[in-house]
């Protein structure tokens, strides 16, 4: 079974245990040789993915359960495996869902973390520092790089330790391991929207 | 008395009561007729402030007791009139700076709201919305716009309500009224830099 899960700036790929991914650059060249079964949120992609009857799209397939309007199928993705908790996809954009009894409670959205950077960077000159991953979240920051650090990954933090309270966490996207680390009890599936769209072609089509 | 506190994109003036301000590309033609007392964090503009005499930098006349390497003048003089509180400046960035007994905790920064939402356009074309700033804190989004308003607007709330403890709030700049409307106890000075420019000019020189 071969998956993929088209974002904004990658495209991702499963191939039973294998994973590789491309940039959309690169995506917009591939032709695929077999049938392959794909979530896309990127609008730029959606003519060449419905032109190739090869691309197979999963979003109508999720049986999901939500009352929050055009939610990103990559989001659904993520979450369809999850009976209760809350989902972090930390990728360009920061999503969080929350979960409980396998209905969408409704979720929020933060920028990414490198487009936290960016955005300082375009503020001043003097802003542009490389985020200090090791923020000591017990003391107030006395310079720059860690007044910079402390107000991005602690705000993120604060937020989503709010919506938790006692579910469990599942993080996922490039940023997902490092955010978990900030968390006790955390975990950080890089597949998890892979599971999803697994477990939607399971429910869906004869393999 | 004439104060000038020149910042990122805008140049402010207090004369006596009368307040006024100018983009940067218009203050870069600026000259004064009289002793104009300024603070600047522009690096573009440290070499025209530096050749007329009539320019007097005040950065040097505060007594500000800090440890932080490199506090910004403006966030010095927005806490110098504060003997114990928290103090935001909600411009282009928003800081926020722990001042107890006089003596600087330390601060933090974060994108300005502003900048929240060019960072959401430059993710995707599909997050291109104004806030809703009437964003209800206690329900989970049911839909893309109230998404970003809460993941923007509840994670700058809850980093400052973290920060405050039982500390007294002082909001400035041009979301400094916005956001001060979500804490009970809040006081939004819009001429908190200036009162501490006016404090140093009266503490060093005789008018």
């Amino acid at each position: 079974m071969l998956l993929c899960d088209v974002g904004n700036t990658t495209a991702s790929f499963l191939d039973d245990q294998k994973f590789h991914s491309m940039d959309i650059e690169h995506f917009l060249q591939y032709e695929p040789k077999e049938k392959i079964f794909y979530i896309n949120v990127n609008p730029n992609l959606e003519e060449k993915l419905q032109t190739n009857p090869l691309f197979v799209n999963l979003a109508p397939y999720f049986n999901f359960d939500t009352i929050y309007k055009n939610l990103g199928i990559d989001r659904i993705a993520a979450c369809y495996t999850i009976e209760d908790g809350v989902v972090v996809d930390a990728g360009s954009a920061i999503t969080v869902d929350i979960v409980s009894n396998s209905i969408h409670l409704g979720g929020f959205i933060l920028p990414g973390i490198e487009s936290y950077k960016k955005s300082f960077l375009s503020i001043s000159s003097k802003l542009n520092y490389e985020f200090n991953t090791q923020i000591n979240f017990d003391a107030f920051p006395q310079r720059t790089k860690d007044a910079l650090s402390y107000g991005v990954i602690k705000s993120i933090y604060l937020l989503i330790k709010d919506s938790a309270y006692n579910k469990k966490l599942y993080f996922t996207g490039g940023d997902g391991q490092f955010l978990a680390n900030f968390f006790d009890y955390a975990i950080y599936d890089k597949f998890l929207i892979f599971r999803g769209m697994k477990k939607a072609v399971c429910e869906n089509f004869k393999l």
